[in-house]
């Protein structure tokens, strides 16, 4: 049997990703492809999400709130590539050699632009590199990246029309300037189609949803 | 002010090291001093270790009994990096800086010799190399381990004699024997003081605080 397609979704904060995962879901074909998202989308990989997004924890029954952590760039990093792995294990390579097509709402080029960009530590280049060798092209490489490019300024702004309380300041403009720049550079390497993601968010949405069913053409 | 010591206590299943770390607890001077265990010591590194052991997480206030989760080699691999480096900069790392030595039960050795000699993890090696440049060596570097060598059959006797509940066939045997070679191999290229740990408890930690004492004087 043939395998799947692996299609990744990126984009910075407010740049549409959501929007075009409902796009998506609403008109690829069910019936051979997953959908996904990342940290994510296994039990380890929830309770990893759980603690690198600081959300309360709630117990099952009850409404225990657990005091947030602190989380360091560098056990950040480590998390998100074990949360990845068990994604990768449970639901991604299973659906691609079983021949579905998968697409994630983020994988690897988020931690290269969050982590590795974002939060400044160019040392980890070569870390990383490894790191993909090793959790994610053996059995989930990504046939393309799609990319949705927008600016930081714009991005903000419809989150925060969106009513997400956030402070953004002149350091999280440039926090996200940053992680852009990390983007830009990471997909300049690999399979990709960038989207200019400063329209009208249906617009970008159709235009994602053009790329990913050419792509699984 | 002049950097603690970072001693590192290594062994695996039945080597007496619980014994040991009791005794250094008891012999080594509190106030400078700072004993700890891997992996745990700090809140994110401890709901890591529930995760790794498997152990049913409970609620603070409830008795919510999760299933356990299946972890593959990878993600033990990751989240051990995560736990560890959490721990060291949360715990270890501020410790020897304000001149305290720190003893811990576990640390880098432990991953080298379960996660890529017992579960045949060989290609991980250059990996872990890079892990432990990023993740240690920077701000935490062992100053000695002192591991407890016991063979595997002996070990895993006594710990049957403690009434742990554990299935103990020929697999497991063969697993601690890799483990085993997995330590030898690893501390052959580091500071290291091995211990025969084939010999009564008591004798084995005597001989560990006398080699810790005499690192730290």
């Amino acid at each position: 049997m043939e395998y799947g397609r692996f299609i990744v979704l990126e984009g910075g904060e407010g740049a549409g990703k959501s929007s075009a995962m409902k796009m998506l879901e609403a008109y690829l074909p069910r019936e051979n492809t997953v959908f996904t998202r990342e940290p994510g989308g296994t039990p380890l990989a929830q309770k990893i999400r759980q603690m690198l997004l600081q959300e309360a924890v709630e117990g099952a029954h009850t409404n225990v709130i657990e005091e947030p952590i602190e989380i360091s760039p560098l056990t950040h990093f480590a998390l998100f590539w074990a949360a990845r792995r068990a994604h990768v294990e449970e639901i991604i390579a299973p659906a691609l050699k079983a021949g579905r097509n998968v697409v994630c709402d983020r994988f690897d080029a988020s931690t290269w632009a969050y982590q590795i960009w974002g939060q400044e530590q160019p040392e980890l280049i070569p870390l990383f590199r490894m790191m993909r060798e090793h959790f994610v092209i053996r059995d989930a490489r990504p046939y393309l990246y799609v990319y949705l490019d927008v600016e930081p300024e714009v991005g903000i702004a419809r989150t925060k029309r969106r009513g997400i309380e956030n402070e953004f300041d002149k350091k999280t403009i440039e926090f996200y300037k940053r992680v852009q720049r990390g983007y830009r550079e990471f997909l300049g390497s690999y399979p990709c189609r960038s989207i200019d993601a400063n329209r009208p968010e249906p617009e970008v949405s159709l235009d994602v949803l053009e790329v990913v069913m050419s792509a699984l053409a």
